[in-house]
């Protein structure tokens, strides 16, 4: 799992950092979350492969967030795109997209299959041979859901020199990786642990933004390998946050230290930070583990999250 | 006058050129001619003023050209703008606009005068102590505008010198800079060639996207000082261009002799092209004064113009 950060500013983008949007690539799959102005051309930047792209999952319906999606749909069609699209996003955009692209003449000669985002609790919005997706709501001005990515258990590894010892034959290999004993010919039973390593920690992303901090959030994202969690303010205006419905470095820190993550990575940073180095040195002060997030920086999940 | 490309790409963005924007400095104000997705990233890129842009003109409506506008209008929102924002597009936009920012929560605390784009000739839509605003049709797939942008004749300079030989009184200064004769104490009547000279060459710029060649464009140009023409196809490509509504190079060229321009530079080219300077080779063989648009490079109109 790699993510790459394409824009990492908030409402107000800067030079340096162009306004939300993820890449997470998984297993050669690329999730788009969110999807900023200025998001297909982050995607050039960053030489990802754009037509790899089928799932873009919307956390809201605020600009920042969305204003990317037209050209980047636009851009697929030029392209010659066939195959189907997924969008994942709050209903009300159901409706929203097909008009403007109707607006703008932008003839789609693709499927656009679109996953409405519901729901007080966690739903399960995707599900393929090795990983899962799932919604849960946050708390902003307006209905806004983080997302997370979770890769499914690996099959047990098998060791090499127990093919030979044990004569186990090709058949028998697929049902041991998944944790069968093996039983020989003279009907000695060889336990699973005996002769397969157990397969590496599924890894997992989850990605929190626009929220405000709210108790129930960390229970959403519990054990999460890396936790990208807006801190669009410094702790000192946890008042403007709360109006405003985003969070502080210490409340980013916070739901990561509660959900017990294995690293933080912090951005939708306010245009009013030039420098954002105090506002890890807050975070990492309730959590270690904090990075701040770079437009353009790719981060590998396995290595950030290592122990 | 000075010109800063914003972006010069046709409808899919590159690594290197974003959708089309160009900004026009005009006697310290600056115009924004088009809007594409990233606009105002690239306006931060250049470290023009934001806040100083009140005339956006939108030629038509494709993403290509608008999808920057929604962005930045929020930008100039949360800026704190109040002074009133002038859009100058085709009529359907008025109302696109207005859903778009309700549709996105897009609170808009200063007054956007909305001036409709209409019409089959020149119709001046703008106009101030320097300079006066033309819009004039395109022909495209959907209803497009080009727009002239024309300085006015400055006052003449009075030469330092005659003022002293003629004792000429303060007060008679600025009559004599709008031409009229010096009529002395004694009666004798100065010439006002004699104490005056001309003033510079007004200033013209043009923008000419997106259109196929049609003879009337270059009469609606006439002896311009910098035409900008969308060149997005090489010549061998001119059978998409006229399917597509738009320009080869040689297009371009031809407008620009037909207007007696005095340089043309040349954008919004096809993403099929890496290297764009044959292209440019193209339509020097007609035009010899040709020039390709490069992102982020600022020109003046005076110097680019001179013989």
């Amino acid at each position: 799992m790699k993510l790459t950060i394409l824009g990492s500013s908030s409402a107000l983008p800067t030079s340096e950092r162009f306004p939300s949007a993820h890449v997470l690539n998984a297993h050669e799959r690329l999730f788009l979350i969110d999807c900023g102005e200025g998001t297909q051309m982050q995607l050039r930047k960053a030489r990802l492969r754009i037509g790899k792209i089928s799932h873009i999952f919307i956390t809201h319906l605020h600009g920042d967030h969305v204003f990317g999606l037209y050209g980047l749909i636009s851009t697929f069609s030029l392209m010659g795109r066939e195959h189907t699209l997924y969008v994942y996003a709050p209903e009300r955009f159901r409706e929203m997209l097909t008009s403007h692209l109707k607006d703008f003449d932008i003839n789609v000669k693709f499927p656009i299959d679109f996953i409405p985002l519901t729901g007080n609790d966690p739903i399960r919005i995707y599900d393929d041979k090795y990983l899962t997706v799932t919604s849960f709501p946050l708390k902003h001005r307006v209905d806004a859901y983080g997302f997370l990515f979770r890769e499914k258990p690996a099959d047990r590894n098998i060791i090499r020199e127990a093919i030979d010892k044990y004569h186990i034959p090709t058949v028998r290999i697929p049902a041991i990786k998944k944790g069968e004993d093996f039983v020989s010919e003279d009907g000695t039973v060889i336990k699973n642990e005996e002769i397969t390593r157990p397969p590496a920690e599924p890894l997992s992303y989850a990605y929190c933004s626009d929220t405000s901090y709210f108790r129930r959030l960390a229970g959403f994202v519990r054990g999460v390998s890396l936790l990208y969690h807006e801190a669009t303010f410094d702790k000192s205006l946890s008042e403007l946050a709360r109006v405003t419905g985003h969070s502080t470095s210490v409340d980013a820190a916070r739901t990561a230290k509660e959900a017990q993550a294995k690293a933080l990575i912090i951005g939708h940073f306010s245009a009013r930070y030039k420098d954002i180095s105090f506002l890890v040195a807050e975070a990492s002060e309730i959590f270690p583990r904090t990075i701040a997030a770079v437009d353009g920086e790719t981060y590998d999940i396995a290595e950030i999250s290592k122990s």
